[in-house]
């Protein structure tokens, strides 16, 4: 297992040992000095075809502990714009001496074509609607963390599944973990097909709530509002916002996460993120 | 002593004892390798809500003479503009692993707010027009290398005191310290209430020049001409511009200073910055 | 020897050290740890008025393997745009402690000038039109891992030599060090005076084609056409451009150069830089 391209193409032995490893990586996490020499001498770069300050310096912190050194290729200021291919930027790179890339581009597929260019190891870090791996092995990570196991828990992803790679990368990761999906959402919000996808699908937070062990919110973006895909986020909210008084119908063990960052008001109230079931601080810690 | 939030919040003691440190320092910085490894492990983010570069190269100097990690949080690309709060952005910089938050931010308070959300230490790089306090420890320390003591010394902080954040810190540090401050300025250049401060006030910076040890001038912006505080550039160098004449009535040993960056052939002629006099570069050496 | 500024400047002897620390360097880039502590409590500072993301990451990757700290000086966000002098955003970078300076300025002889102001070691990475010295010293260190020598050599350099600080460090490195250099290119493409410079001209790319060792193909900036210099692209690919049919023309051992990024259809055909005679990514990779 070279590259890290997508949770689909992961095995259930895969996604146990990466999690195992991660185990192992928590702990160093927690010393004085939080450092291995694990990738000593070796060169992390970036290339984040979209802004990203929060994914950015999770890897890079990631790099640090692992004694990594890093090259921050900014695409912005970059060859790029001059209309470079995307493969000679791939390849002037990997050229520098560069092992591992760490690629966030707007479209679907670009972190698996930039492996088949180079030598070195590939990590998608988000490409386009498609997925976003690191994510979900986090989340996945930070439920094992409070509950133990994904083995048999009830897990709902709310919001705007339709735009949301993070909401694929879930999905497969928590399948293939042994967990049951339900996705929560106003039909405007679903991929228009959904064959295939090892999930329930609910139009009504309300009726699940309350058999839940995990309620995860996605970001609900406010263009669409103007793509008219929502009345309004007033709207949304009432219907799909996690308020403390829907906090109440779910179990005591339950949790609440989301990939950040929050639209506090919208699809979590203020109060609801502080809560001690509230795992979104962890999720980042985990990253 | 967790935070470094404002000059006005130190006893003479803490002052005494953080000028007593950056000894210690100045010399590990004349070493051929000039580090320690006092900080190994530990990770400095910026958060810088206003740019500056000159502020930030020189915390990400001092951090690594000291072994840290750092991490930079650039404001522009981050989800800040995503409408994240102010909170949430802190919060999860501190999840990702961070020791100490260097905080600089266009709104006063800003930083001492931060220091209630985190654990983390929180060092105010500027906030608004209140204080900034790591550049008046640098001026005093400045001062004391080249005079032995600020004890009885003779100060004056000539220009836009109101608009500046600098003139506030170094008042309450200088003073501290046992020296004597005056503020020179255009009336519409000092704050419209001064009860409180230990300084005295005048208007006219030739009165004033023979009896200093030393001048600080303050970064005259352009834009306080638009706002018409004064009348036109040329008119405030005329009245208050030091140029070598000045500098003529001036004692022997009395030093020249400024935070930089100048804006010379307005608050300081050209050739003025470069006199021996001049600690203006020693300031940078110092920060 | 202090500074690099002009390869105009380097004597032979200099220039076969330089090449000889290269290739004792190259094999650092091959080791599994590819670090020296030659610079070791050293920094190197970035300043660059113009952007450059390739440049500065391979000057980058260059100081982390021979263990110096770096202090990025990002000029857009800097006190230049307050309108802080050369001088003394120069010397308040080496206040801060810094031992190297990699200038890259858009007028020409802005690295000398800021070399006279500072007691650091200056490299020129580029001034206006003027030299690129460390891309001309990588590009002859390529030729000579390909081909043993450019004593003797036949390059041709090819395109728009009148707005190229490479082609005018590759005129004097490549004759200095004994090659024979031909500058192929419209007449509105060529200095407007070459009194002096070591080179034949030629106006038709496929007369001097076989009897090459090298072509060095430059840059065609779209720019160039709005200015009128040539009639379109079109029209210059098909007199200029170094096709997969005049490379057959070739001889077999003859190497295709081009400093990047490259635009693939215009200056050279897509295949071709795909050629095995093709060394463009080991440029990158000496760089």
């Amino acid at each position: 297992m070279k590259h890290l391209l997508a949770v689909a193409d992961l095995t259930r032995d895969e996604g146990d040992h990466l999690l195992g490893l991660t185990d192992a990586f928590a702990e160093v996490g927690r010393r004085r000095v939080p450092k291995v020499p694990a990738l000593q001498g070796r060169t992390v770069s970036w290339l984040f075809y979209e802004d990203s300050t929060r994914t950015r310096l999770s890897f890079e912190q990631a790099a640090k502990r692992l004694s990594a050194d890093t090259l921050n290729f900014s695409v912005s200021s970059s060859s790029v714009s001059k209309g470079e291919s995307l493969r000679d930027t791939v390849q002037t790179i990997e050229a520098m001496g560069v092992d591992a890339i760490v690629v966030r581009h707007k479209s679907s597929g670009v972190p698996a074509q930039v492996a088949r260019w180079v030598d070195a190891a590939v990590v998608n870090a988000g490409d386009g609607w498609h997925e976003h791996p690191t994510q979900a092995l986090l989340d996945c990570y930070t439920i094992r963390a409070h509950l133990g196991d994904l083995e048999g828990m009830r897990i709902a992803i709310v919001g705007d599944i339709a735009h949301s790679r993070v909401a694929r990368s879930d999905v497969w990761a928590f399948s293939l973990l042994g967990a049951e999906v339900t996705l929560v959402a106003p039909p405007t919000l679903l991929p228009p097909n959904l064959d295939g996808w090892p999930v329930r699908v609910s139009h009504d937070l309300d009726a699940v709530l309350g058999d839940l062990d995990v309620v995860y919110l996605l970001r609900m973006q406010r263009e669409r509002m103007t793509e008219a895909l929502v009345p309004s986020l007033r709207e949304y909210t009432a219907r799909y916002g996690l308020t403390a008084r829907r906090v109440d119908t779910m179990g005591d063990k339950s949790l609440v996460m989301h990939p950040g960052p929050m639209n506090r008001g919208v699809e979590i109230a203020a109060d609801v993120a502080e809560l001690p079931r509230s795992a979104v601080i962890d999720q980042v810690r985990n990253g």
